[in-house]
């Protein structure tokens, strides 16, 4: 198992297609550049979510919440720091934070809850998170 | 000034760019599914906001939370319903719930917090909700 | 069957999400815009996509062809009109032509070619269209 | 100014939000990809298109072609190749080839004509390439 220093740290380069006509980052795509960092930390701790996915387990989001501080723009490299807040027994709640790379200003923060689901079966069920994926992501908790 | 039934209904029929490889509605859309409600249920109100924004005024989202409760699919027609839930004196909280067409069973639901920033200003300060356009709002807040 | 009128005709109403920092509908989404003509007329020709492919068949888009001639903005109403241009052996290409609304002014116009591939193999070989499909897409063609 | 290597070669690693529900990238967002190339091939001629746009110059999207060959999927690492084909007086075609990282396997392959148009003219007309973006983009030119 990897360790991996928390919070997680990548950075993101903001892409065009990614503002919107007031000139910064449209606010729906600070989700996606959470997900990288779901995908980026996993991939880092040694189980890739695309091995979790084939092992037949997804991690569905039910929950997002996002408070935006300043306004990402086109050129900017920011850097996302992403950790695990809590893990449940059926569930993961992620936490994010966006800074410039730069200053280390706000741009925005959030969560989101994952609930685990059953990918073999059809109705894809509220299942447990299984003990190899528990154990990477155990590593990505905040020191008690 | 017009008046609207709250919450306002509009019709949304899924991409299918909009899925993403669980074969399911990719949750950051949710967010343009809202936008549309705001964009569909001012104009309603005799307000489009592209008029706002011409009149010197745009509504930057602050905060967003989103609960997904059964994912949609591609092919599918939902309903979103949108309304106000807060008028403040400088922001203006909006709620909304996305139902199937068919079954009316919930999808997801979610707000979105949004400040009104002076576009006549470089540094886009926070600034009053415009008379005219609280004046639209307000038909849009559930009856007291 | 259904019979259509083609090019066959759909709104569409541009969403703020869809505009980048230039405030113009960013190029990318033009392709989004081809797709729902697609899924549009095919629901209007009495088979539904999302029905083909259930029934084990996707429609793979193998090339992509673009001409911007004037920006869409936020808050108009575009109009797209879709066709079959040619129906071949395992293949269908699709032209697209969008104009405003209003003005009937030309925005953009482009073709893509779709190839028929069998979801129910693996590796998704290209397959014939199968003739029901077929059958559909032919009162799609412009007349002879 | 900056000397490189052509065609100028990035890295983009897949989001899940890119895929769509055939479980391959939707082929919309191989646009994004390109234009991500033509974003990072210009920082690294020493003339970041941020810029470009700061100094009253845009270069927009006229024409896009695209050739999809070998679906990407979600976890993949593409390297994008990116060089210009031909610089006018006016207008620059970009060319791309996307390939897989570890196989080199071909993915896509494309083309944008980008015209260049004055943004301090509210009609924004097309104008001369100006001279330093010409002397920067040259170095993006494949040897004679």
């Amino acid at each position: 198992m990897s360790h991996i220093v928390t919070p997680f740290e990548h950075e993101v380069e903001v892409r065009y297609g990614e503002t919107d006509q007031m000139g910064v980052v449209y606010h729906a795509n600070y989700l996606l550049y959470f997900e990288e960092g779901r995908t980026k930390m996993m991939a880092a701790l040694g189980l890739p979510y695309a091995e979790v996915e084939r092992r037949g387990c997804a991690l569905a989001v039910r929950k997002a919440a996002l408070r935006y501080r300043s306004p990402a723009r086109y050129g900017e490299t920011l850097v996302v720091r992403t950790w695990i807040e809590k893990l449940g027994g059926a569930s993961v709640l992620f936490q994010y934070e966006i800074v410039r790379k730069d200053s280390r200003e706000r741009v925005a923060e959030g969560t989101t809850e994952l609930a685990c689901v059953d990918l073999r079966s059809p109705s894809r069920p509220v299942c447990m998170v299984p003990e190899d994926l528990r154990e990477a992501l155990r590593s990505a908790l905040p020191p008690a």
